[in-house]
């Protein structure tokens, strides 16, 4: 019986053209991220991505139908990790207050991230109306997931009674704030922002005994 | 001696003229910023706020240069209500903490109103880059007098130990953020949000004794 052709094919197999894709569809959407944050959105082009890449715009758009798609892409990103480190963190034992901090903690971290950072850049009126309605329904449910966590906290008396929709408020705006103001090249650390933060908001500014 | 002529003049006085002039450069920023607030800045036209206040783009022209113009008139006027309310807190007598709960619940205040709230929509690109840079300068200037006083806390003791500057970005992002998600409309008063947020902010999310 004669041998099999034996040969390594430079087309790989499916598979490997399957993962070869995935990669190259997460690199456009790496590059697109930092220019986005390093530039902003509106002066960043595509032709910009496709440079950082070597590559040239209609390759970019083998990937992407359109910078619209991208940004959606990395915005989803985003918010897709903070929600799922704030589901995580709301199945953690403990009393609420316990796993309100692992929340907070995740969260802060997740701010001083490409994706994170770019959430935080992106207003409505950026998004497609399409992309818009699920921004805003991704945005709910983290925030759902937020006064959940509060309010268990404040059934369980881990947590000091109040209005837990605007504690959940007050919790949020000081982690999305993190966006505006962190410096990568900066003295404080992703960790001592996260650690600090957690802190002040779990004691609050009056010394505690 | 025969009398003087004795007629009312239409024109009225020189004072009364430069009073009526302002006037009417406060209508037309009171309409530009609930419209901007209402429907964003990029979707409201010069025409829109001619409409509202019953004239034509020609007259809003001869007291504001551009639209731009009287966005960061808007800005201006947000952020010097934080700034002055922040600095008439600074000087308050007694300890550090009670000149910040005074700044916190000034400033939760202003975030609930048209000027406050436009400040919070207003993203920097959306300015000329010479307003962009007074802009920064004014948010900056805020955050320094809010820092000051945490640092001032510090240092009397009543205020516990920790990084002035994380504190300040945590404050403020709690209280920046009232622009996303306050609704007039609700049931949550300007006065329940600042109360409920100092009281947040000054306790923190563990119960004191």
């Amino acid at each position: 019986m004669p041998q099999p052709v034996q040969i390594v094919s430079p087309w790989g197999s499916k598979e490997d053209r399957a993962r070869e894709r995935n990669d190259k569809r997460d690199a456009v959407i790496t590059a697109a991220v930092r220019l986005f944050n390093l530039n902003g959105f509106h002066a960043t082009s595509l032709d910009d991505v496709a440079k950082v890449l070597r590559v040239t715009k209609p390759t970019i758009y083998h990937y992407y139908s359109s910078k619209d798609e991208i940004l959606f892409e990395c915005v989803r990103r985003g918010l897709n990790g903070i929600r799922d480190a704030a589901a995580e963190a709301a199945t953690h034992g403990g009393v609420g207050l316990e796993r309100l901090q692992i929340l907070i903690h995740a969260y802060a971290l997740i701010k001083t991230r490409d994706f994170g950072i770019c959430v935080g850049r992106t207003s409505d009126d950026q998004l497609r109306p399409e992309s818009r309605a699920k921004f805003r329904a991704m945005k709910r449910e983290i925030n759902d997931i937020l006064q959940g966590v509060v309010s268990e906290g404040m059934a369980d008396g881990s947590i000091a009674k109040g209005d837990a929709r605007l504690y959940a408020f007050t919790i949020a705006g000081s982690l999305n704030w993190i966006t505006r103001w962190y410096d990568p090249s900066g003295s404080m650390t992703p960790e001592d922002i996260a650690d600090g933060m957690m802190a002040m908001l779990t004691d609050g500014l009056v010394p505690r005994e």
